[in-house]
């Protein structure tokens, strides 16, 4: 099944049913307005017309002609309104955004488990299932078919066709460069340069897009999490590595030639541990699975072999240390001093409202302690204003796949209210 | 002298010569297009309308129906084109920027000398001068008393009146709340949250705005330097301090809350060497100024006294490891090794395709020898790609000055052309 697939309006379903027709929306000067009426829908839930015009600081005609396009091209639909009816006059209608007007899936691709949601045009879950696997560097054809298979799970559970989902975004550790779609490194995946959105394209016979996946997951925390309500935020995610996602006046920064935030290769010390990227000093190789993995096997005799994984020796290191065991509470501890090394830096950097720490190992609790919060404090310069919030995230490997989704969701929505032209 | 004053367009010059009559334009729905064209002309020195068209991708109408307005506000003039003229119809016309329309100062206040310069609309100077001071810590008061005089000495150079300035930009090292003119902790003043624009301001008389010294040299080279033609590029200064500026999408970027790009302060060794922020382990303790002497110190018995500025140690030292003196050259060697870590830390977070190294310090090569940059490639995260170019700037104080005086100018020119209100 090798098909050349392309992301443009003729790939999007038809609607199965509901309150109008589906068209694509073309006037492009007014797409940009149209985009954030929709996306001021989508963010409310639903709405009226009249908050749309207040939320947005345009005027009420505006919006309703932006509306008019909305309903007629089907991505808004009328509802009656939750709020009391004033007695006379037309009954009060609120707008929501027609859920069936488009699906779109995210897929997260990591080292032991993939995850995947299909979510409808309202942001909704509809389907999620993961796929577990061997912890691995692979050849990217075993991950296309691996995708695949999860692709057609969740195309199962949702009782959909294939023809029925309009992008599928997917997200990978490592270094990705977005606009190309090409995985230029990937601690998952065997060599460079692997342009691995064509691949997965052509396998599932939808389009693709890629990104790094704390990209992605700071894209989901945008659209759904903490940071909805605020222009600038940063993530920090700790998993296998090191990764961070910043937000800029309301939208992703990437680094200038798309390919920056790689928080966890800054070096935090000259010719420091070795970092599975190669060179030595990264916070990565201090404070990620792999560095914990290295530190248990030297004073605890953990190993990892084929039945001992990673996570099987993290979990018993953090047992031993709420059990007591000082070896192993000397490791969380240095682990935890390097990350608030980290997030000082994050913030003597980009002075944010907000950071977000997010991932699996915040289970771990040893990493963000009171002590490290209060070491973040201590190497973060004093500029007299209060330190920014920071935020635990302790959200499942499903958050991740939801962020992918979401980069999908974007797309298709741009393309969809013309504020961005098929490629 | 306590005059109240405000950045008004009544506070502008009344043009002292020159093609049209001065007045506000105030038609604000144009102001963005108004502003690039002229920002366009400025930067282009002389272009024809045609060209600017070209430049902007947009209609030959539009940019004529904004020229009009920018001649008839007296910002633009036109000129004989030095193209040839095609022999028949009208003769080609150029635009240039009238530069009387307008004048701004720039001072850059630091430790040994502050600098500052008179530039005219179209940014060019008119008078530059400095004022030597003893390297103390000082009270604001005495400041303001030196800003003064230098600006006094500026006007008497360039034969201008204190109402002939429109605005003065004011830099400075340490935490600048720019928005605010506020500055939270700088190395040259005691106390903190200092409302230093606004001291400044009613001595002067004259609109006062005030920035990190950093981030005025990163509008220096935006405006002027090796940015112009970027839309995004980091600049690294090594003086006293280690500063940052950094330019996003052709703006200057100052972190989520405005006190951000503090990479002196980001931690580069846990528990390391202490920095006069009181913390330890930031980059600027291991290669800025009192670094080196710190370390001359200890190997080389070189003591910073009242006669013995940090200045004339950094000298000696510079001498004694150009004439082998192995204590020298480890000393130039640790400072260029951390300095290569940070600058891998600003590749690996921003991805820039640009670095400019800036600073009175860039006359001591061994910071930046071929070793060094050899060492920021291993440092750099291998993405398959070229590193980012890096440049060497060993551009004088006055840059800086000149850097303060765009800030200034800028703001003029939003108010001229309608694109800002007066706040």
């Amino acid at each position: 099944m090798q098909r050349q697939v392309s992301l443009s309006p003729a790939s999007l379903p038809l609607p199965l049913e509901g309150c109008g027709p589906l068209r694509p929306l073309h006037d492009s000067a007014a797409a940009p307005l149209r985009q954030q009426v929709f996306e001021t829908v989508r963010s409310h839930g639903q709405i009226s017309r009249i908050d749309v015009a207040k939320h947005l600081n345009v005027s009420p005609a505006s919006v309703t002609t932006m509306v008019a396009d909305l309903l007629a091209g089907g991505l808004l639909c009328e509802i009656p309104s939750p709020r009391e009816p004033s007695g006379r006059g037309r009954p009060p209608v609120a707008l929501a955004v027609r859920p069936e007007a488009g699906f779109v899936a995210g897929i997260k691709l990591s080292d032991l488990v993939h995850t995947g949601v299909v979510i409808d045009f309202a942001g909704r879950p509809v389907a999620e299932c993961s796929l577990e696997r061997p912890s691995l560097r692979t050849d990217v054809e075993l991950l296309v078919n691996e995708a695949d298979e999860l692709f057609a799970r969740l195309l199962a559970q949702s009782g959909m066709e294939r023809s029925e989902i309009s992008a599928i975004g997917l997200g990978i550790p490592g270094l990705v460069d977005h606009p190309r779609g090409v995985a230029l490194w990937s601690p998952i995946i065997r060599g460079a340069e692997i342009p691995i959105a064509d691949l997965m394209s052509r396998k599932m016979g939808v389009p693709v897009q890629v990104d790094n996946d704390a990209n992605l997951l700071t894209l989901a925390e945008l659209w759904y999490g903490a940071g909805r309500a605020l222009p600038d935020f940063a993530v920090v995610t700790l998993e296998y590595g090191v990764g961070m996602g910043l937000v800029m006046n309301h939208r992703l920064y990437r680094g200038a030639r798309s390919v920056g935030m790689e928080l966890g290769h800054t070096k935090v010390q000259i010719d420091g541990a070795l970092c599975r990227c190669g060179q030595r000093g990264c916070l990565e190789a201090y404070v990620s699975d792999y560095a914990l993995v290295r530190e248990a096997s030297v004073a605890l005799d953990m190993h990892r072999t084929a039945s001992g994984s990673a996570q099987v020796i993290l979990e018993s290191l953090f047992d031993q240390a709420k059990a007591g065991n000082e070896a192993a509470r000397t490791i969380f501890r240095r682990a935890g001093r390097f990350l608030a090394a980290g997030l000082a830096n994050v913030i003597n950097l980009f002075d944010p409202s907000l950071v977000i720490l997010s991932g699996a190992r915040m289970r771990y609790d040893y990493l963000y302690a009171d002590e490290v919060l209060r070491e973040v404090r201590e190497l973060t310069l004093n500029t007299g204003r209060a330190l920014p919030k920071i935020e635990i995230n302790a959200w499942g490997d499903l958050v991740w796949a939801r962020g992918a989704a979401t980069l999908a969701l974007d797309t298709v929505t741009r393309m969809r209210t013309g504020a961005e032209a098929a490629p």
